[in-house]
């Protein structure tokens, strides 16, 4: 039994600690009954996250590859598979929130279990196998950033559906004044660019099938789409006139009553939003937030512009090579607006999800991975659409040039916001 | 201030004392997060429950009479009113859950505040004041004992949709075995029969508007249809033969696909029901429980019976005064076997409540009470149907002969059952 | 061959005849496009009631009595079946639509084959035999008439949902001015009255278990409600005002966005209402009319009043005999005012059905009949609220003063309107 | 005024004539019963697509152009909009049978109305101005030929659903017997290809944005799958196996109990179809039919292969130039085996519509065009996927291969068909 454990293990199971102690930090601040309501389907109760989450590692790596190994709880995989066909029957996912018991602290005890058991494994299997091994831990590590990413958009919609509109946490630090940062377009030259995974490191089976692609001459704007542009566009009608939307866009308007972003509430005749810290009044020159697609879409014809091709905007991001962002290592939980000084390109990684006019569909060449894992993307890749960039609630060594997104067009609660094309 | 309070007002306080405290023993066993879900939208959260039940005191109470009383939360009127339009807005009833906070330990707080306040309230009012409250304080107290068997019956459903089926609390002894009693048709002699509360201390406003009604001769079972009972007629295809149903039962019957009472589980071909022990095996000489009128109606038409009306319900009551029963205080939340060696009626008190034949209408003369109290009973006199009796979860000092208790023919999730009129 | 029919079988051929031409008269001036489409569940394509009602007469006398008799078409049975388990399959109610075939000439080809050999039973049968089918013959014209109302209560809801709004037929005779009816409340003295059906002729089974009802005093409103002091509920505030109504009333109002009674349109500022005779002015002395039993009961608490129940009604028509009223015979399909100059009880038939605060339950000892004839009402014992009086789509011969009409309380197609009871 | 047409004016008007003309060949065999009902939304009932073609001609050419042109009916403009915002407000989709009035003779008579008033316009209009109004007139008669083929699709729709499975027509001639084609994948070399429609005539706004498409080496059928290779998948329990189907496809299989295509029915243990020549046993080499896209997909998925996108489609069709198919032309409304004796491509024009993975988006460079007439693809450039070739209900001069059909993915009432490609 080997106690030695390589540079390469050890770095894997110092990144598994961080990981994993980082999903405990996001939650730290939640009472046990905001851990376990599903206010909309697309939302799942933050304990639900917690235990899915170690469930992947318990279910893909402990019970198959820890000898003795005894899960936690013989019901837990019923309970928190997600939607793994191949490991079983599960809870249907809009009865989360029946899971009144086991109660969270014993969740707490579920991940330990787990946690303690992961380190068991890596002082005991063999160098050989620990390296086999990788591939699925790392894609455990990686769908628990996912989670920590939907952990805090479904918190904050949680939150906001209490008529008491409680802050999750007070702001890291008070807010500064911002300033009007001028739009621009900068130019990404046609031609063929190669689109999808290419280097080392993880990625996910979506960006593989690298290909080339066509990509014509256009313009893409130097940053994010502010709510002071937006509000614009909802003053001079915007959400009543038929011709900037979509059909479907459109009848959604109408059905809902759509008429700001989500979050957005008017008091005393001025426009606040519901943040992570609370209500407060918007900020014209921060990034405009919480849309559907059809409301960028709607904002871009508006505008006399466009939205990206998920294409152009991963050659854009070629020509224009993003440095970091506002992730989720910030603390903030919000978008911040751009910084007038700069002259480049800014904001495309992080701050918000950009929508791009592509559908979420394989690439050439993509091929399903064999066994419960191969439902891991494939069977998503309809009727959703793809976002870029990452978000104000993704960690930072989650995202990619070429990471591929993807949500339905009429989904808000989601860190998504618009940068625009010119032809 | 006055320190002397006279028996009459010593007595209420204590009585208070005890229906508050004993909401709180019912909700002890909970975890946090069984007390804010709401698996259907008659099911209240039980946190909402416990907070309810003190508004009612704060709202008609402590805010109108003790002076310089503070509300204990601005916005808790808003959270808590359940149906009283005359005091305001409130959250809609389907969106009970999305109170995750305030916290249960606020909800005990404010209850603590409700309490120290009403105590100081007696002690503070002249004893004329006093007298002039003690209705509506009464009210207060009959109010949360209803809730106190909702409470008791949420908990119940909210337990059931867990896949784990938790135990609410362990049998307080050990289960006997039990034996058969005999069916056996006692008589009620026809005549004019006095409906209505007359006598002294507490009844609803829908009791009063007494009143003579014509009934003809009948005979009424001397106990409650039993679960072994009930299984012949499933057993005889009782779910599948139109001829037994009600048009809209059964429609119910094929849309839901009803098959047994709520909560029968059939395991290992044998038939269990969930308890508030958990699942037990069916006992064949319990009452049979938790079925909607339609299903007590069919039962009926099968057995080649009948309901009773709710005044031939009273009618029999006059002839066979009720003592005792299996109620609340007897700690068991499940119904029990009659007793063979009993020769007269039994079980019209406590263990079920009966469904009847009659729709929840005004007695003539009835008049709603002026303001908000007047929202209590009168609004719902439509599409309901009347139960008589108490059940297992009603606490004993709640019952009265004339007490009508109505839910919605389709409703199975209170303690409902059975009792035939043969004519 | 049977060549001398008796007189009694002779006038029951004749009234037979009547009774069917009485259905193509109403229906001549359809078109067939008319004929078939079901805007929604309760209202069934005319057709479909030319059809069902000669599938009656098949299936339960021509079948079963009349020698060698074939059946017009194989699938008729299962297309024209409304309601009857024990007769077999059926089309489902909600997809009464889909029969475009057989087109409308077909249909009448069937009425034609049906009444022909009807005739040829009449004719063949011997005396004997033809007097045991006297009670399921009655039944089937009884059954035609009542199809008659729904036939020209559903022609009115298909042509309303035309944004043309199409008038069925001219008036038979230009509208004249109408006058006011001061209205007035005249006794009724309590006492024992008999209730339900106990002279010769026809009655259905719901009217039977005549049974005694104690009522005590109370007055009776001298004639319906008119649309001018209804006009004064809506200007009042009566739809927004919660505390006049039931409280699943009052969802409905908000829900459904209720301002006025059905088929009311404001234009130009004035309130219209669509007839059959097309779009007209409201006229305030006539009176009000296609309102659900909720709206019926708000007026009746904004009024002060109450509605009568269905005991009361009964009682008064015996204190008050009606004589004749405004039946379908006049051609007119729509309420008239009251007689200004009459002085005693008015419009207790004819005109309108008067929703009563009675559900619609059994009488006591009420029994279903064997075979598929016991589905003809007791399965719809539930939930419904009993209506008395006829209306003017109602035939004069099929009225009694101890007849039960019920429907749901949210339904407004059919011609209901309000009479006021008074302590 | 001139009397002489030029040639190619003439020809249009021969044109024009004849496109309206072959509408009212489609609807000759209806009844009028069958032109009015909507069973499902996306089924348009017949009459309103009689009457908005010719609304078209009215709304787009007569009114605006036509000296002194008077609408047939001043209501009509608003009964038979489709879903032009800017042409004003509507009857709503959902609400189409309504319109029992006007009636199907009045609609003939507006046909004959709007074509005698389009036969002045040529005769009438100088030269220069009809010539201007060529591409409205062209797109007005290419709009005609889209209904034509609703009209189909949508009659089929409607008489499935009745009971009787009602024959549209008898086949134009005895059907023969069929022999297996075998399967052959054709190579098509990787590249650039020109995508989109450059050459002269008519072509839609959403074929324009020629742009250049890489495409890399594939294979595509020779053929279009047939009934026999689908009920193969079907017999391998290819409904119920989660792994060959999309999430959103597996969800729709479930909650609507689908296993098999559209309009299949099990009769003695043998699969028949509704066709439009009544039900017919399913022919095991005619190409299977009716499926939705989640269908095509898992089909492919189950066989190893996979769908082509559009631009391989439209490659393939530039290497294998498709020449003449089974189109509406041949009167036979089903598809038709494919030639056991061709060798090459077969079946890439007519048949049936062959489902792409490709969203419907907008080609690069894409812009609507200005007014109302901009309204007719732009909006519907989401949610739905691309379909190429023509079926058995289109006309023959209507394709291209450059035309783009589109559909939501879960339709099955159109003519759609399954060809596969292989990497």
């Amino acid at each position: 039994m080997s106690t030695l454990t390589t540079p390469r293990t050890h770095q894997t199971l110092t990144r598994y600690q961080d990981i994993r102690r980082r999903t405990e930090t996001i939650c730290a601040p939640l009472e046990p009954e905001d851990t376990v309501v599903q206010p909309i389907v697309d939302v799942s109760p933050p304990k639900w996250h917690m235990a899915h989450t170690s469930w992947f590692f318990e279910t893909f790596i402990l019970s198959p590859h820890l000898p003795g190994y005894q899960a936690f709880h013989p019901r837990y995989s019923f309970l928190f598979n997600s939607y793994y066909n191949s490991v079983g029957s599960r809870v249907q996912r809009d009865q989360r929130s029946t899971l009144t018991r086991p109660p969270l602290r014993d969740i707490y005890t579920y991940r330990q279990h787990v946690d303690a058991h992961m380190e068991q494994l890596f002082q005991q299997l063999p160098e050989q196998e620990l390296t086999e091994l990788l591939p699925v831990l790392e894609l455990g590590l990686q769908h628990e950033q996912q989670h920590q990413e939907l952990l805090i958009t479904d918190i904050k919609y949680i939150l906001s559906t209490n008529p008491l509109l409680p802050a999750f946490k007070p702001r890291p630090a008070p807010k500064q004044a911002t300033e009007k940062t001028a739009a621009r377009f900068l130019e990404v030259p046609g031609g063929t660019y190669k689109i999808g995974f290419t280097g080392e490191g993880f990625c996910f089976d979506n960006e593989l099938g690298v290909h080339e692609v066509l990509v014509e001459d256009f313009e893409i704007m130097n940053r994010l789409v502010t709510n002071g542009e937006y509000l614009e566009f909802m003053q001079d009608g915007g959400y009543s006139d038929f011709r900037h939307w979509l059909d479907e866009g459109f009848a959604l308007v109408k059905n809902d009553h759509l008429e700001a972003p989500l979050y957005w509430v008017k008091q005393d005749n001025t426009w606040h939003r519901f943040t992570m810290h609370g209500l407060e009044e918007v900020d014209m020159n921060e990034p405009v937030c919480h849309l559907s697609f059809y409301e960028a879409d709607a904002y871009a014809n508006w505008a006399g512009k466009r939205l990206l091709t998920e294409f152009e905007w991963e050659a854009a991001a070629q020509v224009y090579p993003p440095q970091s962002g506002n992730f989720v290592e910030s603390e903030l939980l919000e978008p911040t607006a751009a910084d007038p000084a700069a002259t480049g390109m800014q904001q495309l990684y992080g701050n918000l999800w950009e929508w791009t006019y592509s559908a979420y569909h394989p690439y050439p060449g993509f091929t399903k991975a064999p066994g419960a894992i191969g439902e891991y993307n494939g069977k998503f890749m309809l009727n959703q659409m793809v976002l870029r960039g990452g978000s104000c609630a993704t960690p930072e060594s989650h995202i990619r040039t070429t990471y591929r997104n993807f949500f339905h067009p009429d989904k808000r609660w989601q860190y998504n916001g618009i940068r625009l094309a010119n032809k």
